[in-house]
């Protein structure tokens, strides 16, 4: 037998512990916004120190932060030439209000039919489980040929406020080949699937002063500059007549999409009826030309207003002429597009637009690199090839339009690409009550990480590079 | 000595009885927006009566609305061939506070130097007493060559709620050849002025609807129309590059500015460092290009946005793309727009240009006739006559940008101009503390308003026809 199929035989023949273990963690009910929890936030860290010391990791850390602490441990036997990987979980699950709406209680997990019900079965205790006892398969039975970090946060619930600060001040503690994010899923238990490609965020408010104070707009409409008007100008000219974004040198660092890539994004089920059912819109607005809907949701950058308020706004009327007016814009961004040259071709933008008699100021409020895991990668292929030896075929190979900021921090402090990989569904009821994990999905993704990092290691090369 | 000269002598040595009078009205604290004043209101209602009782009208009734009744009168003598005059004014004012800022009491009138101190004073008792007692002077020296009647509210410091309905309740009633406002002022002591015309306006909100429910902007950015970012193309396209509304027909009814007119406009004061100082701006927008700030600013309609509302407005970011945007935008008119038309010409605008995937629909929140006294009316140029005979210099004609309600209203629904003339002073205080009218104007404003009379009376037509 190879060293794979010892591995999976040991995973097949412990199901009932992993199980057993899987519903010790899940029973801490380690809700990160709530202070009255910060006891089992501290125990389910603890759950798992031990876990990542038992399984060879040393050392392992709960490193303090400003809010719930991160859990670091590394594993580094392989040998200098042996490439490392970076796993990125958290421990945290949400608040599990509506409790009546639970058949069984939250932090009591019950297995009904195929399915595990508990707070953080699927967000993410499971993929953590999982991934950590594909591990546990392959060193009872054989050695794991990679070296291995683990950065485990316990505040992704609420949204990582301590992240960003954490992975700046550890840039060298973190370096790694590649990132493995087990905080995602797949389509459908029969429909295994990757998400190669985040698109990033780059958000802005911007404010424009016109007059001092708010005017009559009687008394001075047609000689004061209006900075309603300009700002609904300005935002007017952000997008030209096939709907491409205007902002100077906007789509110079786009990535174009490669026919291969088109071919593998076309065997999605998303068509335009998919995206007008799933939105609960008549139809799709026209867009760049060219692209499908899929392509323009997640592969192409966008620009939105998310927010626009100035002068009046109350019911009835006032005739004034406002003194201030603001947007709240973003952008969508894709690799490789670069948040901070973005901020400046809005600077440049706003500039060239914006006439001398309105002063303008923009905010960063939240940036966020893209992030792409290229198909052609040394752990793309690896990936679909172990999904597909799982699963007996092929993986959907897809992108997301919406961003995930760790993916991001990482790919912008650390330098590395992210394979995300986990084994929720759609349907796991996540930070709603009855949340619940497919136990053959959870058991085929140990076998999944098995065939994986046995993979990686044997490649023995950076598996992000292409 | 002619008529003319009799009733100024008169009113020349009444002056002491005059200003009694004025101030036994002023004593009367008619503050139509407070409630405990209802009995007030009444007491000055009931001396609006008795004066216009006095002077021959008959008859005059207080004439009830859902608010404060108005006091309406007519004086029929001249004959059916005589013209008509409509006079409008209103007997409320406005509260006294801050009270403490008042050096004298403000319903206990009084002389200090050259002013008359007291609320109402300028905001317009004096102005109707002035009105009142130029026609005693004529009435008790000769005779009146006009048919009057006199409409006089008691909301036009709360928003003349109730005129409208009034005066469309009683448009055969209030039949007339020309409308004298004398709730208006001059320029300075020493500057005669008349008020020759008024923009109009035109005011809505428009409201778009795009996808149901607020949307995820990562997810649906690039293929779900965003409601804000069309709204802001929409509002960018109605104007040209030149600052021209770009609404189809807008510029249809707008009357040219004549030579003539043009040069009576250069002689006022509004240099454009006058208008940059008066609204606290460093510089002018450019505008309509060919016209002058004053031009721009009172004889040219304009578009501004009121209001903005879209979307996510607190402070930090929302990733949302909004289902819904909302603006509040406002046309001044210049005579002969109509604000109908003006609305059509919106809603086409907006068919012509919202594309499908959003929902739109617009609410008329209020408008206003523009109006205008043509110069080359017999009434204009009585009105500068009997200004530039008792100033000695002529009078400047200037045009406002702002709306007077009850001007378009008569304009509207009576379908005649009014000629505004009234004696306050810009520094009159008004709706503040310390009140005041100067006297020396008031007394000068009698003989102004018994050379009108005179002149308006002598021409035996329509005054207010070129």
């Amino acid at each position: 037998m190879s060293d794979v199929d010892l591995a999976v035989q040991y995973a097949r023949e412990h199901q009932t512990d992993f199980l057993d273990e899987y519903k010790d963690l899940l029973r801490i009910p380690s809700i990160s916004t709530l202070p009255e929890h910060a006891q089992d936030m501290r125990r389910a860290a603890e759950w798992i120190t031990a876990e990542l010391e038992r399984l060879g990791f040393n050392p392992v850390e709960i490193m303090p932060t400003a809010g719930h602490p991160i859990v670091y441990g590394e594993r580094l036997k392989a040998g200098a030439n042996a490439p490392t990987i970076l796993l990125y979980g958290h421990y945290d699950v949400q608040p599990v209000d509506p409790l009546e709406e639970w058949k069984s209680p939250p932090f009591e997990p019950e297995v009904r039919g195929d399915n595990l019900y508990a707070r953080g079965a699927s967000d993410m205790k499971g993929q953590l489980v999982g991934f950590l006892k594909a591990l546990e398969s392959i060193i009872r039975t054989s050695e794991v040929k990679l070296n291995l970090k683990a950065m485990i946060e316990g505040e992704e619930e609420v949204g990582s406020a301590n992240l960003e600060d954490f992975i700046a001040g550890h840039k060298d503690l973190l370096r790694c080949d590649l990132s493995l994010n087990a905080d995602t899923s797949i389509l459908a238990p029969d429909t295994p699937a990757l998400t190669y490609a985040l698109r990033g965020l780059a958000y802005y408010e911007i404010r424009l002063q016109g007059p001092a104070g708010d005017l009559h707009s009687g008394t001075y409409g047609g000689i004061i500059e209006n900075p309603a008007t300009v700002l609904c100008r300005l935002i007017g000219g952000m997008h030209n007549e096939e709907g491409r974004v205007t902002l100077p040198g906007f789509y110079d660092r786009v990535l174009p999409l490669s026919a291969a890539e088109r071919a593998e994004l076309a065997k999605l089920p998303q068509t335009d009826a998919w995206w007008i059912e799933k939105a609960k819109v008549g139809s799709l607005r026209s867009g760049e030309p060219g692209y499908t809907a899929t392509e323009r949701a997640t592969a192409r950058p966008t620009l939105d207003v998310n927010g626009l308020l100035s002068g009046f706004t109350s019911v009835g009327s006032k005739t004034v002429l406002p003194a201030r007016a603001m947007a709240k814009i973003s952008m969508r961004l894709v690799p490789d597009q670069i948040p901070d040259e973005i901020a400046q071709a809005l600077r440049t933008y706003l500039d060239d637009n914006v006439p001398e008699t309105v002063r303008w100021e923009i905010e960063d409020l939240s940036d966020c690199y893209p992030a792409m895991l290229s198909l052609d990668s040394d752990a793309a292929r690896a990936a679909g090839a172990a999904l597909e030896e799982v699963w007996g075929k092929s993986p959907l190979f897809k992108r997301e339009g919406g961003s995930v900021p760790v993916v991001g921090l990482i790919k912008e402090m650390i330098g590395v690409p992210t394979l995300m990989l986990g084994f929720g569904l759609p349907d796991d009821n996540l930070h709603a009550p009855n949340e619940k994990q497919n136990l053959p999905t959870f058991f085929r993704g140990i076998e999944t990480y098995i065939r994986l990092l046995d993979k990686l290691g044997a490649r023995g090369q950076r598996p992000g590079s292409t």
